[in-house]
């Protein structure tokens, strides 16, 4: 994995991924205690930067082999990516889903043309069943993290990031990212690496699923005890992956964790101060930005808002209860 | 007005007003019958387009004018607007709004350093007070829209609408502008006119408060029977301005009308599909876009998303109750 991956994605998505704006608001500098710029991956395509990842992956297929068509297993958001993906290079993708998904995430992978296989989270194991319906239709597995195509793709975000971060002049700054197994925050911290080396990337997750940051205090790839149970758990798996811990140990940390309270209050302030809808997993990062202050250094601080497709109830409920800040 | 002066009001804009992207969603495409492209102006500093009129009017200023500070009478978008830019420029701001405007947006007027001061929208004549006010203090008077400058710089989107919907191939399309006294929608009209000359203006109003339409067909400025009571206050004057209303007369038309319900449903759309927080008045031209399909002409349609200032009760009871489209 290296830049000129990152650069070749880049040209690829050309055209078809959205350059996200960053953005900010004086009202969150103000609880941060220092300037705030918003990455904002929810007005992604399919409503978050795992179009990126997807994109990338399908358009770096053999085209005799991308014919065949495409499988991808995900709690939603990496669905609907590979599934716009497939849709747009006209060919079939498969599903593999977890049946607790998000509601609106299921219907919109459905209705990107995609053939939803449900599985159930506790007792099945999902890249079991994508390998045995890849061998058995010849579909090519896009995996949500540990693929380097698919870092590479997201690493675009970090190229979008180190440019508009410069027009504004900053080239120092901790860059906070929502991170579930670390496809997105690898990615951007190799594209940082490269073209903004004063940049810190940092890993951000929810209370007891941070297998990432304990993997990085430990050196080693850590577990989280549960595989789901988050508000956040579009961002959450088991732990980070055997390509992108390595990258993520390298260039990465110290980690940042959030309460899903803390999640919460900053979807209800990205509503009030970004007008931008942001699901649980993808505020973590602004969370951790506005409520763990002291954990953090410098004038500046980056964050990625990775996402935005929740449920209306859960988008509600965070809002009526956090809305007061 | 001529597309020189919008030209030199972006130039003065440069760096400053955010370049908001122009969004869309496959799932508002499949509603509309056509492809719909959203130009986000909720996502501009301040929550709306009126930043971009506000700063061009402040900057326009001779500074032995300026100094001595600005005033503007607003329902809460032009306020935080003119606000915002008289903070940037060091400078004092009276904002005269009206009692019942949206508490957020009377706070945030506040919270950007402007002394606001109240008044009755049933009894008192916000212009009488701004005047008195302006004289008094020798502050200079920013308009809400029936001013030049201010036309300029909202113009300023125009230049935008026409270089993103080039780069997507778009040079003919109708584009549907919230309208209330008229200075988004003759900006813009006069900026595609010079670059985009493809393109129709029309303007978008909310039932009972369509005084732009009912101008624009009879040829003459016609007025509104109540000066409040739309959900879409925002958007609401009593007539459209002496200077802006020849622009619309010349350039756009015929205007749409959408119910409070259709603004609601469009709120619901502009949240589940692309991950964005409208205000009533800024979802008039999105309603448009996808219930009156049947007024709008070619294969594709664009439409501003004016602002994104709503009071939380307001978004809930819209997600609420139109939240299933």
């Amino acid at each position: 994995m290296d830049i000129q991956r990152i650069e070749a994605a880049a040209e690829r998505l050309n055209g078809h991924a959205r350059v996200t704006p960053l953005l900010s608001s004086p009202f969150l500098d103000e609880i941060a205690g220092r300037r705030v710029l918003v990455k904002a991956e929810c007005l992604q395509h399919t409503g978050s930067f795992k179009y990126r990842g997807a994109r990338s992956a399908v358009s770096a297929l053999p085209d005799a082999q991308r014919k065949h068509g495409v499988i991808a297993y995900s709690s939603g958001n990496h669905a609907q990516g590979v599934a716009l993906a497939a849709q747009q290079f006209g060919i079939s993708a498969v599903i593999v889903m977890p049946s607790d998904a998000p509601r609106m995430k299921i219907d919109n992978t459905r209705a990107l043309g995609a053939e939803v296989v449900l599985y159930d989270r506790m007792t099945e194991d999902r890249d079991a069943i994508g390998t045995r319906l890849a061998t058995e239709r010849g579909l090519s597995l896009i995996k949500p993290f540990d693929e380097p195509e698919v870092i590479a793709g997201q690493g675009t975000c970090g190229l979008e990031i180190a440019t508009q971060a410069a027009e504004l002049g900053v080239t120092k700054a901790d860059v906070i990212v929502c991170c579930g197994g670390g496809g997105l925050t690898s990615g951007i911290a190799l594209a940082l690496e490269a073209r903004a080396p004063g940049m810190r990337v940092r890993p951000a997750e929810p209370q007891n699923f941070d297998d990432v940051a304990r993997s990085l205090a430990s050196g080693r790839i850590e577990h989280n005890a549960r595989p789901t149970g988050s508000l956040c758990d579009a961002i959450v798996t088991m732990q980070p992956g055997d390509i992108t811990f390595p990258i993520l140990h390298r260039l990465c940390g110290p980690g940042l964790v959030v309460s899903e309270d803390e999640a919460q209050k900053a979807m209800a302030q990205a509503f009030a101060r970004l007008k931008l809808v942001v699901e649980p997993g993808g505020a973590v990062a602004l969370a951790a930005a506005l409520y763990h202050a002291d954990q953090i250094q410098g004038d500046t601080v980056i964050v990625t808002v990775s996402g935005g497709n929740v449920d209306r109830s859960v988008f509600l409920r965070a809002l009526d209860q956090f809305g007061n800040g």
